[in-house]
C-alpha cells in the first residue's frame, strides 16, 4: 500500500470535483473456477485499489460528501474463519492505514444505500463488469441489472484524477516494465526451433511470478503475430518463423508494464523479416519522437500510419501518395487497430469506466465506425503525467486480404500481386511504454533492446 | 476430447433416467479480471465437459428429451473475429466431434426456453455457480435470480452418473496424479532453509503448466500446515519449521488431481515430527484399507478419526477410551475437517450440485452442526467406480486450544498442558487418490513415497 496520506488526499481531490452526493465503491468479489469454493487468484477492482488500495475480497466503501464521512464496508474474521485461514490483519487495522477510521460489517452497506435513497440523496456508482458486482448493485440498489445508471460525473472525476500518474505509481509502473523486460530477454534466450510457444509462456511466467507479479493480461506468444489476439500456445517454434511476444506483468500493488518485441525463430532475421521489421520500428522511433502533451494521439496515430504505408511503397506491397493512402484507410490492410492506450492500474487503464471517457472528449467523441480507427483507444490530446503505449504493427491476414482483393478495395494504393506473397508472413509489432512529460516523454522503465542489430547479438550470444 | 460415441452414450443414459422434459447445460463464460475484455483463464463447467466436452465459451445445449433433440447453442465466428482470432475449428465441427449434428445461433436459446414454458414443458436446469450464469438463467427463464429453482430430479441423475467413472476418466484422473506426484517430487527436492514458500508453488506450477496442465486448486503450500486453508505464501522456511504441499494438477480435459505431504524443512525429521507424522500416516494407512463397497465413507471417517486419537494418547496429548473420545468429538480439537471427498472432472467432485446430493442420501443427510462432521463432504456408502482421496490430519490451532481450554472441553481426553507444548507445531496431512473397485480399492497413479525413511532418503540424496 501507499500511505495513508496517499489515500487520503486522493480522496478529498474526488470530493472537491464531484461537489456533492454519496460516492459507492465496490470491491472486487472472489470469482469461482467449477465450483464456488475453487476461487481464480483475486484480483481487486483498479478504482478501489485506487482510492483505498486493500486487497481484500468482499468489501466495500462510501465516500458520503455531504455527511463529511468515509466508511468502509466489510466483515472481520469469526472464529470459523480464523481455524480454516488463520489470523490475519483486521480490517480495521487494514481501514486505518488507508486512512479510513470506520468501518461497518458488509451486511451495513445496503442499510447505508437505502437510508440515502430513501432521503432523496443521489448514489453514484460505476459501472460494474464482474457479473458479482451487477447483480449486488441491482440489489443494493432495488432495481433490474438492465436499469443500472452509472455516474457519469463520477466517471469524468475519477478518469481525470487517475489519469495523471503520482511519481510513486510511475515508480510502480516502471517496476511492472523492469520485469517485463526481463520477461523479454528470458524469451529471446529461449526461442529456438523445437521450443513450443507455450514453453516461453510458462517461462515467462513463472519469472514474474518468482518476482511477485501476475500477467497484466494473457500473454501473446505465438509464431501466427499476424493473429492480433493469438492465444493459442500450441504450436511448435520452427527454423524461418517469426515470433511474436507481446507480454507484460502486474506488480503486486496492481500496476501493469505492456510491451512487445517481434523476432524470427532463427538467431538471424531473413531479407523480407528484416525489411518489414524496419518498417515497424521505423514508424515506432517517429510516433515516439511526436509524444508531447497538446497532441492528439489520434494524429500521433494517423502519422505512424503514414510512415508505414512509406515503408510498404518502398516494399512495393503499396503505392501512391502516402498521405492519400491514409486518408482512404488503405493502410488498414496492414494496420488493422490502434497505435495504442492509455496505461496504469490497468493494462488499458480504466477500460472498465467507458473508453469515450478514457480516450475521447465530448467534443471529439470516438469513431466507432471506421475500421482501424474504431480499434483505437486514445484519440485525446496528451497530458503531462499521462502513461501511454507505442504499439505500431504490420499484420498479413490472409482472409481480410482475400475480401479486399475481391472487391479491388483501395486498388490504388495497394499492390495485391505483391501483398499475396507476404499473405503467410505473419505480424510484426514493437511496443514500449511511455510517460508524457511537461515538454515530451520519458520512456518508462530501464529499456529493452530492439534494433535488428541488438536482437541479433543478443540471440547469437545466448543461442551459442 | 473423447469419442463422439462417448458423449451420446452419457447423453442417452440420462436421458434414460430423466424420462422427460428439456434439460438445459450452461456452458462457462469468461469471467473478467480488471475488464470485460482481460480475462481470467477460461475453464468450462464439467457437467458441460461432460455430457458435451467442448471447451468454448459462451456456449450452451438442450436435450429435448420429449423431442428427442439434442441442440447446442452458440455463436460462430464473425469474418471481424477472423481477423483479431484467426481461423479456427467452427463451433459446427466441435458439436460433430460431441455427436451433435444440431446447431443454433445463441440467440435461438432464449426463444427455445420460452417457446418450451410457453407450452407448460418443464425446463431442467442445474444451480449456477458463477454470477454470469445466474444473471443468464434469470433472464432466459424470465424470473429473479433469488427464484431459480434448480432440478432436484437433473441433479439426481447427473450425481448418479458422474459419481461412477468410466475406464477412460481413471486414466485421465491418473494422468492428474502422476503430474501432482512429479509436483510434489519437486517440492521435496527445493524445499529448504531461505527458500519462500511463493518459489515453491511458482514451481510445481510451472512444472505442471509445461505439462499442459492447470493446478486444480490453489495450492497449499505452507510452513503454517496448521492453518486448514492457507493461501498466505510469503514466508521464508527455515530449519525446524515443517512443510505442507496440498496441491494438484489438472488435465486439459478437465481431470483433477489431489494430494497432499508434510515433511521438515530440514532433511531429516525431529523426533516430535517424526512421532507426530506417523500418528497421521497410521490413521491413513488403517483408513486405505477399510476402502470398499458398502462401506459408508463417514464410518471410515469415524475410525480414523479413532486411530489419530489412539496416537494422541500414545503421544501423552489425549487420554482416555479412544471409541469414546471420537463419540465426544474430542479429536476435533486436532482433526476438524473431514477424511476425504469425490474426485472427478472437479477436485471436490460436483461439489456445484449441492454437497448433500453428492455425499450424502436422503436417509441419512449430512450432519451440518457437529464440528468436525459438518466439513465433512462424503458420508454415503461407497461403490464402485468411485473415486475419492483420503486425507487425515492433525492441525494444532492456538485459537482453537485457548477457546476449548477456557471452556475446558472434553477435558477427560484431552491432557492440555502436553497440548500447550505442540501448540505451534503446525499441521500434518497426508492424502492420496483411490479408486473404490469391485472388492477393495486400488491407489491411482504411480505412488508417491509418503514414509519417514522414504521422504528423508530421497531429501538426503538430493539434497546433498
Amino acid at each position: 500500500m501507499f500511505s495513508a496520506q496517499t489515500y487520503q488526499e486522493r480522496r478529498t481531490a474526488l470530493k472537491a470535483n464531484m461537489g456533492s452526493g454519496i460516492l459507492l465503491f465496490l470491491g472486487n468479489i472472489e470469482n469461482p473456477v467449477n465450483f464456488e469454493h475453487n476461487p481464480y487468484y483475486f484480483r481487486q477492482d483498479s478504482t478501489y485499489l485506487y482510492y483505498f488500495g486493500i486487497q481484500e475480497p468482499r468489501i466495500a466503501a462510501v465516500i458520503d460528501i455531504d455527511e463529511n464521512k468515509t466508511i468502509i464496508f466489510g466483515d472481520e474474521l469469526s472464529i470459523d474463519d480464523i481455524v480454516w485461514l488463520g489470523r490475519q490483519e483486521t480490517l480495521k487495522e487494514k481501514s486505518i492505514k488507508s486512512g479510513v477510521q470506520e468501518t461497518l460489517p458488509y451486511t451495513e452497506l445496503s442499510k447505508y444505500i437505502q437510508k440515502a435513497q430513501a432521503s432523496n440523496r443521489k448514489v453514484h456508482y460505476l459501472p460494474p463488469y464482474q457479473s458479482s458486482n451487477k447483480i449486488l448493485l441491482g440489489e443494493l440498489l432495488g432495481i433490474k441489472i438492465a436499469e443500472l445508471q452509472p455516474s457519469v460525473e463520477m466517471i469524468k472525476a475519477i478518469v481525470k484524477q487517475r489519469s495523471v500518474k503520482e511519481a510513486q505509481e510511475i515508480e510502480q509502473i516502471e517496476q511492472a516494465i523492469n520485469v517485463s523486460n526481463e520477461m523479454h530477454l528470458l524469451a529471446m534466450r529461449m526461442v529456438k526451433p523445437g521450443v513450443k510457444e507455450y514453453e516461453i509462456a510458462n517461462a515467462i511466467q513463472y519469472l514474474a511470478a518468482n518476482k511477485e507479479c501476475q500477467m497484466s493480461y494473457p500473454p501473446i506468444v505465438t509464431i501466427n503475430g499476424g493473429i492480433l489476439h493469438n492465444h493459442y500456445r500450441l504450436n511448435t517454434l520452427k527454423s524461418g518463423d517469426l515470433f511474436l511476444n507481446d507480454s507484460g506483468a502486474e506488480t503486486a500493488m496492481g500496476y501493469a508494464g505492456d510491451l512487445t518485441r517481434t523476432f524470427p525463430v532463427d538467431t538471424t532475421f531473413s531479407t523480407k523479416q528484416k525489411e518489414m521489421y524496419e518498417v515497424v520500428l521505423n514508424a515506432f522511433e517517429n510516433a515516439q519522437r511526436l509524444l508531447k502533451p497538446g497532441v492528439k494521439f489520434k494524429d500521433i496515430h494517423l502519422k505512424a500510419s503514414q510512415y508505414l504505408v512509406e515503408g510498404l511503397i518502398d516494399l512495393g506491397l503499396m503505392k501512391g501518395n502516402p498521405e492519400e493512402a491514409v486518408k482512404n484507410n488503405a493502410h488498414t490492410l496492414f494496420f488493422q487497430c490502434g497505435l495504442g492506450h492509455m496505461m496504469g492500474l490497468d493494462v488499458h487503464d480504466m477500460e472498465d469506466l467507458g473508453e469515450q471517457y478514457i480516450g475521447y472528449t465530448e467534443e471529439e467523441p470516438k469513431d466507432t465506425q471506421t475500421f482501424g480507427l474504431k480499434s483505437l483507444r486514445l484519440g485525446k490530446a496528451l497530458e503531462p503525467g499521462f502513461v501511454v503505449t507505442v504499439e505500431p504493427g504490420i499484420y498479413m491476414i490472409p482472409e481480410l486480404i482475400d475480401i479486399w482483393q475481391a472487391e479491388n478495395k483501395n486498388a490504388d494504393f495497394i499492390n495485391y500481386d505483391k501483398v499475396n506473397e507476404y499473405r503467410n508472413f505473419g505480424g510484426v509489432r514493437v511496443e514500449d511504454d511511455f510517460l508524457i512529460t511537461n515538454d515530451g516523454y520519458r520512456l518508462l522503465g530501464n529499456g529493452l533492446i530492439k534494433t535488428v542489430a541488438e536482437i541479433e547479438n543478443y540471440r547469437t550470444e545466448h543461442l551459442a
